[in-house]
Parts: C-alpha cells; structure tokens; sequence
C-alpha cells in the first residue's frame, strides 16, 4: 500500500469509527431522524429473531422511535474493541463490542445487555453510511428480549 | 487536507486520546497530581450542578484527592466512544462515554454511572492538555451524587 | 519522525489493537487455539496469583481451553483505553482496561471484572503477537478468583 493510500485507509476508518459512535449518541439523546440518517437508503438492521428485520432509514427511524419512546426511560450504548476490514476502499465491515443499559418506562429493572454490532459501511457520494446492522448477544440480565441472535460460542 | 496535514492530525488524534486514558488510569491509581498535570493551567472541571466548578490546576489536584482519599476505595473508569473534533490544529474538542464503577470507603453498594465526558483540549508547547471537561450522566446505581448533568435526552 | 515513519507507526497501532480485540473475540467464542495463535511462541500470560504463569502457546492454549469448558457458560471481554507505547518499531507494551463479564456453569452469580491488560507485543516475520499479559485488578464482583494483581492505587 503506498503512503497516499495508507493515510486514505487511516481517515476512513476514523469516519467509520465514528459513525457507530454517532449511532450510540444520537440513540441515547433519543434522536431517531439522526440515527436513520446515518444508514444507507437500503439499508437492513437485525436486532433478533424477535423482531422483523428493518429495510431502509424510514423503517429504522419509525422502530427505533417507537422503542425510545415506549420503551426506554434512558439507555447508554458503550461500544469498544471495534474491529474494521476494508472489503474494497468503498466498502468495509466490522465488528465491535457492546456493553449497554437500559433504563424502563415500566419500572422493571434496569436491563443489561453484553453484545456486539456486526456492521457493514459503503461509502456514499457524502461520506460513509452503514449498510447493515447485527446485534448479537453474549449474555443478558434483566433485559426485555428473551431470545437474541448468539455470538456463536461453541 | 495535504498528507503531512492529514498524519499530524492522526497524531493529534493519538494524543488527545491518550491523555483521556492517562486521566483515568492516574485517577485510578490515586495519584492526583498526575491528573492535574494533564489540564491546562487555566483548565475547568465540571463534575456536576453539585459541585463547584475546579478551576486551575492546583484545585482540580485538591478535589480529586480529598475524593479519592475520603470517598472511595477504588475505581475503575471505562471510556470508550471517543469522537474527536478538531475546531484548529492546536485546538479540538470531544465526547467519549465513560462506564465508572466506584467502591466507596462507607461501605455502600458499589456506585456504577454511565455517562459521558465532553472535553475541549488545547495544544500546548510540550503537547496536549485538557482545557475544560463537563461530566454528564446517562444513568446511575448506588452513585454518591443523585443530581447529574443530564446527556439531553429528549 | 518522517511521514513513512508516522504512517507504520500508525498502522503498527492498528494491527496492535486488533491484536487484543482479536484475543476477546475468540476468548469470548471459546476458540483458545484461535486465541493462543496470537501469542509468541515463548509468551508468558500472568492471570493473577491464584495462577501459575502459563508459558508458551501451547500452555496458554491449554490452560484458556480448561477454563472455557469447565467454569464459563459465557463470557464478553469489552477492552477499552488501549494505550500504545512503542520501545521499538517492533516491540511495544500497553496497557488497556477490561470489563469483563462472566456466566458459570456451576449457576453462580455472574460475575464481573474491572481491571487492566498490561500487554508486550512483539513484530514477527508474519505480523504482531502478544510476547506477554499480565491482569491487574481495581475490583471485582462475584467473580471466581479471589486474589488478583492489584492495579497498583495508592
């Protein structure tokens, strides 16, 4: 890789790093236009087998309001050992890790969720969006979804 | 952005991400003065609507010691999410999330808080420092403060 | 430094924290051999001193392996200011902080950690290994080792 292309690599993958740290931002401030905005057109969100998959940022906006609205007191979406591969220098995919709290409109007990996003980004005419979203969990406590896609620990 | 722009940037980046991990590990290992060293001298530290702001090196180093002396007896401090924003290249302000765990002195259950840091930094002759940093909370268990600046959830 | 310099630096940074990110991801799956191809041939790893220091790939691999089988049903590594120093351009140390949450297989309360890796990393023909780990301890709980390496607070 010759030194213009490695600088390119090192800038995108600080804007692809923080597009899911805006992710988490704009999601705890309960702001849904702000965090479709940061999905392609097309895109295709899978938070588990207990929800339907969302296609398009209409559709990520409309679900993720009703959650933040109905559901959600106050959350925090802490998100490390992020780790991205560069398919083409248009398009990469990641995994990171996801520690988050839940606070309950109902008063049930605070949820906790041990996890990770697997993300897929491309990169548009105004800058990276993310193509698809996979949440996985390692394990939960008092968390309101019984059933969550596995980390595939053998 | 010319290259060497671009690297100087990417170091800064390293830097001021840096000197973020340097404030939690020194505060970890109860070693104020080594926090206060990495403020500007002129610095402010807002902790909370319960607390005054720290102004000046000298009281930051006074109100982290009489806390980590009096109040607890042992933390550890997560910070994750770090987005950078560079207002000039020797000036730059940020966001990170932190997850704080605290075992206190009294005996009290041990106090977790999930929040956020918004610092401003500055570039000084011999490197970065910290020029202001508000803490603001997402959420908190057993923490010593009930009232926190909120993340502007709406 | 000159600007080829900066730029493997760079990336040396980023093949580094992938390096630990890589550790958690297949720790986390249960895949130790996956987990001990990251270490040089001759590592030493310290868990704590309830421990023997594991040396070597295949003790290391051994030991993880046990460990994964026996006393976790799940666990989820969230490592977090990863901090860089470079002795060399091919050998570095860091350090970065772990929350790490654990699920037993015996139905013991989960349990959690918030403490510190202190890594060695040394280049080889074939790409960066952790030459040695050591876990350090600011506090635990319900966690299944009693006596950890402190993380040194005052």
């Amino acid at each position: 890789m010759d030194q213009g292309a490695a600088i390119q690599m090192l800038l995108n993958r600080v804007a692809i790093t923080d597009l899911i740290h805006a992710y988490c931002f704009h999601f705890d401030r309960n702001e849904p236009a702000a965090v479709a905005a940061l999905f392609s057109a097309d895109a295709v969100v899978d938070y588990g087998p207990e929800v339907p998959d969302l296609i398009g940022a209409q559709a990520i906006s409309a679900a993720i309001a009703s959650g933040l609205t109905k559901t959600f007191a106050a959350t925090s979406h802490h998100v490390s050992n992020v780790t991205i591969t560069f398919d083409t220098p248009d398009q990469a995919h990641s995994i990171c890790y996801l520690y988050a709290w839940h606070r309950y409109h109902n008063g049930a007990p605070d949820g906790e969720l041990w996890g990770q996003y697997h993300h897929r980004f491309a990169r548009e005419p105004d800058g990276w969006r993310i193509s698809s979203l996979v949440l996985k969990a390692a394990g939960s406590q008092d968390f309101h979804r019984a059933t969550m896609h596995p980390i595939g620990r053998r």
